[in-house]
């Protein structure tokens, strides 16, 4: 078993992103003891980095110690007790993923459905909200990593105030490279991902809690069912006692300090423009080329995720194989409704620059077979990148 | 808020150990994708080289995405159903965790009590398996991270067989320091962390089930409790089938993987003997400067972690602050019981080394206050060394 020796691939897939430089050095500094003055000081500048990127003033705004997915457990398990309503947005895996992770909670779920690849009509969500019990918690997925839609928040967070209701969002696609908003859209928890628009390698799960989900955390009658996630004893950690729960990871920690810090320094703002512009230019390539993206309303598409309709008589995944094996290049395939069906090409934090969409349309270009038509994809996407 | 740049400690508490230079230019290897064929390569050879430390041949051996305290849950959240009942040695502040983790689980939890530094007699285990109804897991602490006690495993694997009972063993700060024999204990489930005797930053949490184990969670009744640890999913992503579950942590894997490959380099048996020998300089060198370990039999003493009394009239506090800023070492404050009793310093893994011993000595010695007795420290710390 030699030294490992991993290829500099372009990760164009629905996450991990590219790691920055400066990230890749953060991650590897000495480490320090988790209850060391240095370590709780990066904690402290971490809290107040990731206010920032999630637009809060919340005091409880942390990394939980887990990738993405166990950001959405921490966040349910924490203020759904068993027999409490919950209705949530599906349109694609996030939205399925949340059902089970709240059902393993004992809720009472109410499924709000769109077909996949659509953005959910709030109106859908007011109707659950008026039928039926009390609802203790409202969720929807911001950036549905399986379909490419960016679900507006506003309404939703409207509603949910409106019915007493906990609002919760999926930020794990969406952090850094599109605005969540948290304090201005009513969000009461929200959580994200280390691997996507933050440059970081996958490990860690930003969350934030408002005042109002921290006061229905701390009235439960029952125990949080996870020990790992109780932020309970988090909070306490990661606040002015200094608790000891769990050894956090400290390298990962150091990678997110330093992704954060990058990212303000270019300045929220510049950031999520590059994303949306730089998505701009990918999809000018692709419909140059013939290729259509899944998403038909430019609004809703999710500016970091592109979702494109496989052509006809095109072998996906040996296309996949090839863009991998001859260019060093990563893109996702689909997931559940649109296995088969289309790609999903990411151009999230570091990777979300214009040398990425040229060295992807190239490759894409000689993998389909070049042509007049395809070569044009080139053009269309340098003539949006030079508008800038 | 400036670039980070951590001191160099000697990381001598409880854990995290420091880091091997190979174990850190791992870590900032290139990422890849989680379904990367690399990455694919990496999760085989990582369960293969955990499968050795393990001393085991379970075909289910896998890093769970969370620190230790994740791999405690991941054990008790797959076997465990509502109103199972479980036996848990209690003699420290892990077996208390753990006591917690099953009741989170709905476990009907019934602990076999010793005092904080010392080991539990089998025959208390016996007389709590006698008694009562059918007993699903006996769950034991190998390396008590609060007290510094080695508990024997053997009699205790052997009861829990008698009763038709699993055998779930917290190895987080004796795998790669002391054996754990999975397989020659009997264990069905074990669960260690990378920052101990790994060499690795924390992060991730090796597992292993025996087939047994695995059965019973094949064969549950409920859906497991947390959709993050639910092994029955995990084990998809880490098997053939490699169905997503979520984002691996793509770096802390590749850190590990090289963690591994240092002992395996070095041989399991050398580096127990490396682990027991500088202990036994360590300790040396502490009774001659007159302070006593706190686990009076040798046999019984952890050989990573040794807890030791705090001479009176010394500040602790003070001593473990001067340390630190004056000689860039970090040791550990009593937990529990031992909370300003004792100190625990670790020599874990890459801090297992002479070196460690000796500027840990001349630097307590100097933290103390030097004198004849105190220099006498050094001189016998030096003489076990070259014993070798």
């Amino acid at each position: 078993m030699n030294e490992l020796n991993p290829p500099e691939r372009l990760l164009m897939g629905p996450g991990p992103s590219n790691v920055h430089p400066r990230v890749y050095k953060a991650l590897s500094a000495p480490i320090v003891g988790h209850l060391d003055p240095i370590f709780l000081e990066v904690m402290e500048q971490s809290k107040t980095l990731l206010r920032e990127v999630f637009e809060t003033e919340n005091e409880l705004t942390i990394p939980i110690s887990g990738t993405g997915s166990a950001g959405m457990e921490t966040c349910f398990v924490n203020v759904v007790e068993p027999g409490d309503r919950v209705v949530i947005g599906v349109n694609g895996v996030f939205g399925q993923r949340m059902c089970d992770v709240a059902e393993r909670c004992g809720a009472e779920v109410e499924r709000v459905e769109v077909p996949w690849g659509q953005a959910i009509d709030p109106a859908q969500f007011e109707a659950a909200l008026k039928t039926g019990g009390k609802t203790k918690l409202v969720a929807v997925v911001q950036a549905e990593t399986s379909t490419g839609v960016l679900q507006p928040l506003q309404e939703i967070g409207a509603l949910a105030r409106e019915y007493d209701s906990l609002f919760l969002v999926d930020a794990v696609t969406s952090l850094g490279g599109v605005s969540v908003g948290v304090d201005a859209m009513g969000i009461d928890l929200c959580y994200s991902g280390t691997q996507k628009c933050l440059s970081c390698p996958p490990g860690l799960s930003p969350i934030t809690l408002s005042d109002q989900a921290v006061s229905v955390l701390q009235s439960r009658q029952s125990k949080v069912q996870s020990w790992y996630l109780d932020l309970g004893m988090i909070a306490q950690y990661w606040g002015e006692t200094r608790v000891y729960h769990h050894t956090a990871p400290i390298s990962m920690n150091y990678a997110l300090r330093e992704a954060l810090r990058l990212i303000q320094e270019e300045g929220l703002p510049a950031c999520w423009a590059r994303h949306r512009q730089y998505q701009e230019a990918l999809i000018a390539g692709l419909q140059a080329m013939g290729l259509e993206p899944v998403v038909d309303d430019s609004k809703l598409r999710l500016p970091p995720l592109t979702t494109v309709k496989i052509p006809d008589h095109v072998d996906e995944a040996a296309v996949r194989k090839q863009l991998l094996a001859q260019f060093d290049i990563e893109i996702g395939g689909g997931l559940g409704v649109f296995q088969g069906k289309a790609w999903r090409i990411g151009l999230m934090g570091h990777t979300s620059k214009p040398k990425s969409v040229i060295q992807f349309l190239a490759a894409l270009e000689t993998c389909l077979g070049s042509s007049t038509e395809r070569a044009s994809g080139l053009t269309a996407a340098q003539q949006v990148l030079e508008r800038t």
